[in-house]
């Protein structure tokens, strides 16, 4: 096992990684544990991390194991899931999300990356459900302020718009987000999502500071069988990365870049094989732009 | 064979169905002549035609079944697929839309339905195809004006940016159309690819009489393997019809409305039985708010 205080190899140190983040579902097979030394021999200063992931190790060995190793936690991944219609899902939502903001208080984690949530069952009042979104993001502000988290709202390709994520494009996100400071409520970023946006340079440079994530991940077709599964490495896919990453660098973004991508083939790869590529692919498309 | 001259049993002659179409697609496995008398068997005054089944029976024979049967043409699908990035693709591109033009003013079709057209393979630049569409529509205009056929631009579901319609927002596509007369360019408005968009409202106010063509079909959840094949029959998903056709019948829309489902589970019912469940669920879903 790797720690901070291994010494690393030369190639490890390469100042051109000093942004990437590795998510971590990325490589969904891995342990916090295995994902934190792949980052580490990788030379990776950076980790997006799971809530799943962490509680199998237990908030307080993860708090350690990431300190001990030195890496930054670009994003804690997921609150949200707000549009529960029933004062119960509304509570049991809250009460969720207060958890994952103590997560993230303790993991001193960029931001926490906020999921919307889907149309609830048999209810087709898509205005309605993004409306308790922004509601239930007003009543955590407070809690996550006190502490120091900020909120990362994610908006999410329409093609999630029914069952993940209502809020479907930036500047809807942003609306809700600039009711607050920046550093209070901003945006997760992810070009999966954003990619076919025609107004999205326009919401870059309008999102400037509430940019608390940015995350890359292709749109590859034909989509896979399962839609959720179907974000493809950098590169193999239709996103213009140099554009997009141009856009997030002239908005002023200098946090780090996460690589987040859902794909079963990838799962199947073995880990140090997707990471090999990940950084390739990194330096390749995404680091030029940064 | 039933023709406009066959008496029609009374419940044939419901006034409610007096704008409902029926969009072939929804039955592919019917021909132009069987799609013909499934819609005067149930009283159905109109048809979306499309150009394979058009140029199966034969154009002449065509526009004679419709014209004996009395069917309205709602609309031609499909020209458009502008996207092509090489002279020659430009100009074969060009040279189909005049044909579609021709069969659509032979057969009085109220728009030709216009695809924008994907990405080419390997090309990323998604502006630069959007602006290819709007160059293939600006070089098409004034050969369909003179036939007096509109021409119907369709914006598709983000889902399809990548491979088939870069064209994303009706926002969007009427920022093409207007630079001609609403008869000349308009929209085709299908709730399946525009029903997740935050600004949906105060576009369709927007495009008024640009509205060529008004398609229903739902988007269901979990999403079919084939994205192509991932819309369902109105009610089996998501959509809320009745605030989307309020806002079309707002908008000043009275033309025919017209039932557009790909799915292969709809294709593997017999066609018959297709078209009774789309009449039942016209006049729960739809018409009441049309």
């Amino acid at each position: 096992m790797l720690t901070a205080e291994t010494p690393r190899p030369a190639a490890l140190t390469d100042t051109r990684l000093s942004r990437l983040s590795l998510n971590q579902r990325t490589i969904a097979g891995w342990t916090l544990r295995e994902a934190i030394d792949g980052c580490l021999s990788t030379g990776l200063p950076a980790i997006g991390v799971w809530r799943e992931q962490v509680a199998e190790a237990g908030s307080d060995t993860a708090v350690r194991w990431l300190a001990e190793a030195g890496l930054r936690v670009s994003s804690l991944c997921r609150g949200g899931f707000f549009t529960g219609a029933d004062p119960a899902s509304i509570e049991a939502a809250h009460a969720e999300n207060l958890r994952a903001v103590d997560e993230a208080a303790a993991l001193g984690a960029a931001t926490l990356c906020l999921v919307p949530g889907g149309l609830p069952a048999g209810d087709r009042d898509l205005p309605g459900a993004r409306g308790r979104v922004a509601e239930a993001i007003d009543r955590l502000v407070p809690y996550a302020r006190d502490r120091g988290v900020g909120l990362g709202l994610e908006p999410m390709n329409p093609i999630y718009a029914a069952d993940r994520g209502v809020v479907s494009t930036l500047g809807q996100a942003l609306d809700i987000a600039e009711a607050y400071a920046p550093s209070e409520v901003g945006v997760v970023l992810d070009t999966f999502h954003v990619w076919w946006d025609p107004d999205l340079a326009t919401q870059i440079a309008r999102a400037a500071e509430r940019i608390h994530s940015y995350q890359v991940g292709d749109w590859i077709t034909p989509l896979p069988a399962d839609a959720l599964l179907a974000r493809g490495m950098m590169g193999d896919g239709h996103i213009d990365f140099a554009r997009i990453g141009s856009w997030v660098r002239d908005a002023g973004y200098r946090g780090d870049i996460e690589v987040e991508i859902f794909n079963a083939d990838l799962w199947a790869t073995p880990g140090d094989q997707v990471l090999a590529t990940l950084v390739d692919r990194y330096l390749d498309l995404i680091y030029p732009y940064a």
